[in-house]
């Protein structure tokens, strides 16, 4: 890593910057060089791929072809791909097969001109990335598609760069498991960690105990077939899938089966509800280690990865300090505190990890410093947790600051720079930092929801993980967030089309356009906020609700955000106009939305927030015209506006206004300097 | 069915044409009867399930009640289902098991009012029917969800309710099939017939003959554990599985693997192109026959349902009239022509067929006298098939008519009764016409378009087959069928969204507004007539232009001849500032979309197209004030504006502008009589 680094810092100096401003690419390339003209994309297109690869290239270049050809409407067939090289326009080239594991060689380098496109790479997991950023390149113009002459020398900042689904609080279909490591693959993610126990769900087909999923679900789980078919796509799209078992609490949905496992006498059931929860694995009884030693013996045998995660998070130890037969076993063996009895359990189960061949991985608690150094600690309670890791010389991953489910904007995760200039990490801890991962815990998503809390935010987070660290112009992020989202449509995520349909139903009608308005116009409470509402969320919730369809960056909102400080530099007219009709539209927002509500309950709860959307927009609706035309306000009637905006911004239930701050923008403009 | 038809006739007259206009339910029940009030939908609802039935009535309680809970946004959790009666609000009850099979009671009893939903059936599959008009009959206004009052008797017209979805042409993806079978239990049809084999495809695990699948295909094709996931997924809603492998013609994927099986000694390859190709099983070879004795041992095995379809269809003879040995054969066994030779194949798999424990199904082509009377004759080439049939004794089944894939509007299938009044079959011959089934052959669509080439028309052809005859009101039907078409949405249809999808893929953007104004007063030119144009199409189009996004229900076209419709009969002036306001944004879309098309070579074949939309427009704006101001024109002036109208209402490449006939009809109410 550190080689690298003035390397790219050159670059960034010289051209990056700037270049993000033209190009839509996202992970943005570590190495951009701009040539002349343009190579036309058109039937006559013939690939030729050469060199020694994995076989998992092929249909990689098939999928490439499909989407191209799609995008384009021009039939690129299966004779677009051919055999040697002489007829070629677009030549891949590979030096050795890949191995889809930790480290491996990821980096390519593409050379398009105006008559030839050059894909070369050492793995054909390089090319594969390099395949991804060519569509991302694709332009088009009144007579052709095209990509522009260029040169790109690309590689990942962090070797570690995951998505993690939690199929446990809500069960993630298999297809909706496979868009999103398409999408993973689109924005050059290479691990998908799978959340596949919890309090709520055991989700995976266990043979040596049946009753794992059998009575620790609802029916609904992975059966091993499945995951088979999911380690294979993932694969075959150069993904590692991690699992996640998470022990010795989140585990009460093991123990309705296998109650013998169980630390108390609390009865064992699967559980409805979201939180921390008493029933934790007993770490004191042999038949506990007798079990897990079979169930991984399992499950290390059906995931190939090099590493298992064993969760370790969030024991709250009650059921440990009432038990009676615990405490004796603490005091026979000196163990002081809670803390100190799941480093046994972990010292436990890491022998067994160990014995089947695979690295361990747990969340931030399972560290303490007597653990073998290949072990990687998952930082989730803060980006310390991390630090303290890499200061005892070892391994993490960083998930603290890219908790997806928080309804946070993806502006704060693309900032969330693992190793940040400021670092207090010296080199050599700095090489310890792998990488990190977006954390879609799954209390308020489902199968419908799902895509649109991972996607597009992911993407930002993808490129912090793998593009240089001064890649990081936030307006830039949005604007190539926005053309990359719809990219992401390719894959088959419903992020943008499951939030209309949830509209249509919601509104029983095709006309969804003032909802829309308003939607586009708010955000969901952030953080655990939304937990906080009546009634309390369950696994059962609908999860269909106006809130639900909000998106963690309201589109509008960051429209208007975008546009204002464009006419705020440049006082363009374009930009005076399209904020104007923005006004306006929310100004008509509580009416329009009224008349839509008149008979429909579902839509009653957005009467209050309609309103203070469209009194917002009409305290700003006559001060952009002042601005125009030059006037001025005092700082006092300035704190006023502001106030008064402020007040209207506020929650209503779990949604708020999102252009509060916008419009502060526009008061302090006013105000004399 | 003759008994129940005087039943029929009295309701109809009685309260059943009126009664569309307020229920929005699809296929319309065979008797309603209103009653007063309303039961309200809330948290409180308990539902108890009684009697005797089959354990598939369980989960589909389960999503009734997870629809329902989605729709509403009420939290109606595992709890919502109850064991015993007494607290019930809404009660069930079965009096026996169903059998999934041809002929089996499907009718149910529903009764409801302010205080409880009484549904009763003799067999759980009346009962999920009873569930889907239950889901439909769901209503809101400001306060609160709720059912009307009401009693219905319902039960199907005819037993044979089908789909055929064609994976041959196009894979169809196991999860697209899913959803369908999903789409057909909302509408009540019963019969998935799948169209497994094709010159373009062989798309089923085949374990006897593997490479069926494995050379016959592109790779994309059935596994024999995926068949039986789609086979239990659609038994558990009541839905029947037919497969179909059409021989001895569309069998060229038959024989890259076998080419044994040929007539001819052309080159065997898998079909790109779209037509009639030269492939045909030999019928003259012993091979064959042991062939086919394995092949349907293995398939029928396989496929439960007790019918097996054999195709039959469109063997053009050119391999047999070459090959000297079928020549002789034929003279041998004084066989006088081809079809004299098909009948001949047709009785030896008859006999493979039967010694299965299966009834044979073929196109109508198999049709000849001396089969055994349970057969059915699927009848395509035109209806007079299916009568000659019956008035032989055999039962058929319709498609005719019902060729979804053809891009004909869902007014032409609704109105394609099997049995009109003026039919010519005496009673003994209609009870041998056991349905119909809506054909979605797939050369032009693929796993993006197929959703919404099938729905919302589909559920026209539904109710053409459940609903008493006498419900064929078009203008309702189109009423209904917008709101039926969102509700499809539940199930993972993606008729609705993937067109959006499209649009933004088109448009490289999310303002697809005026690309969608366009599109939603175009329509794709019906019939075979998209297979004329340049490039041919082939297995491997993108299918993703505007074409492929156009409906053969152009639905502002509608909504405009519906409101227009209302207007020359009421002058409501809120018609007339609809109209106003259709015909102004059409006015306007010749600029739009060229706006929209200046820097994207995709949209520039739409010009035209747009072109004629706006100039149909400017002509009708001025009509429309001189309707409500009383002005006339003659006949002479009316005919020249008409004639204008055609002209610009002409297909421009595969589109044509849909809205001419509606400005004819302006132009009519213009003339003074």
């Amino acid at each position: 890593m550190k080689k690298l680094l003035p390397l790219f810092a050159a670059i960034l100096i010289s051209a990056n910057l700037s270049a993000t401003n033209t190009l839509n690419l996202m992970p943005y390339p570590s190495e951009v060089k701009f040539g002349v003209g343009k190579f036309t994309v058109d039937k006559s297109l013939r690939i030729s791929i050469q060199g020694q690869y994995n076989n998992r290239l092929t249909p990689n270049v098939g999928r490439f072809v499909q989407r191209l050809s799609k995008r384009t409407t021009i039939t690129l067939d299966r004779d677009t791909i051919i055999t040697g090289k002489p007829n070629a326009t677009f030549t891949i080239a590979v030096n050795r097969s890949g191995i889809v594991k930790l480290g491996e060689d990821e980096s390519y380098r593409l050379i398009i001109d105006s008559s030839r496109i050059s894909l070369t790479a050492e793995t054909e997991l390089g090319a594969m990335h390099g395949l991804e950023t060519i569509l991302q390149l694709l332009d088009r113009n009144e007579k052709e598609f095209f990509l522009p002459a260029i040169e790109i020398n690309d590689q990942p900042r962090f070797a570690w760069r995951g998505l993690m689904i939690d199929a446990g609080r809500h069960f993630i279909p298999v297809d909706i498991v496979k868009h999103n490591i398409d999408g993973m693959a689109m924005v050059k993610l290479n691990v998908l960690h799978w959340h596949l126990s919890e309090d709520q769900g055991f989700r995976i087909e266990c043979k040596t105990f049946p009753k794992l999923h059998e009575m620790g679900s609802n029916g609904e789980y992975y059966t091993q077939q499945e995951v088979k078919e999911v380690i294979a796509y993932a694969a075959e799209r150069g993904i590692r899938v991690m699992p996640e078992f998470d022990i010795p609490g989140h585990a009460a949905a093991w123990m309705v089966g296998y109650p013998k496992l169980s630390s108390g006498t609390d009865t064992n059931r699967i559980e409805k509800y979201f939180g921390g929860f008493r029933p934790t694995l007993n770490p004191t009884e042999r038949y506990t280690y007798r079990f897990l030693k079979k169930f991984f013996k399992e499950m290390c045998a059906l995931f190939p990865d090099d590493y298992m995660h064993i969760g370790g998070d969030e024991n709250n130890g009650l059921q440990w300090n009432e038990n009676p037969k615990i405490q004796a076993f603490m005091k026979k063996n000196g163990i002081k505190n809670n803390n100190e009895l799941q480093v046994y359990f972990n010292a436990k189960v890491l022998d067994i990890i160990t014995k089947n061949g695979k690295k361990m991985m747990g969340w931030d608690e399972i560290f303490q410093p007597n653990l073998p150094k290949n072990i990687v600690i998952h930082s989730w309670r803060g980006r310390e947790y991390m630090e303290q890791a890499a200061k005892k010389g070892y391994q993490s991953v960083l998930s603290a600051g890219f908790y997806i489910d928080l309804f946070r904007p993806a502006s704060y995760h693309y900032l969330n720079d693992p190793l940040p200039a400021d670092t207090i990490l010296t080199d050599a801890e700095r090489r310890l930092i792998l990488g990190g991962e977006a954390t879609m815990w799954a209390e308020l998503t489902n199968y419908e929801t799902e895509d649109m809390r991972i996607w597009p935010r992911t993407a930002a987070i993808a490129e912090r993980l793998w593009s240089p660290s001064g890649i990081n112009d936030v307006d830039d992020m949005y604007r190539r967030l926005n053309i990359i989202s719809i990219q992401l449509e390719e894959t088959g995520l419903t992020h943008i089309k499951n939030r209309e349909m949830m509209m249509r139903r919601l509104c029983n009608s095709y006309d969804v356009e003032p909802l829309r308005i308003l939607l586009d116009a708010v955000e969901p409470r952030e953080g655990y906020k939304r937990h906080g509402s009546k009634p309390r969320y369950n696994t059962e919730s609908p999860l269909s609700r106006a809130v639900d369809i909000a998106l963690p960056d309201a589109p509008d909102a960051i429209r208007f955000r975008l546009t204002l400080k464009d006419y705020l530099q440049i006082k363009s007219q374009n930009s005076y106009l399209t904020l104007t009709e923005m006004l306006n539209q929310w100004a008509l927002c509580y009416g329009r939305v009224s008349n839509l509500a008149a008979n429909n309950v579902a839509l009653q709860e957005l009467l209050p927030l309609a309103s203070n959307l469209t009194q917002i927009a009409n305290i700003a609706q006559p001060l952009l015209p002042m601005i125009q035309s030059g006037k001025t306000i005092t700082a006092e009637e300035a704190d006023a506006i502001k106030t008064q905006v402020k007040e209207l911004a506020k929650p209503v239930g779990e949604l708020e206004v999102a252009i509060g701050e916008s419009v502060g923008m526009i008061v302090d403009a006013l105000v004399m300097k």
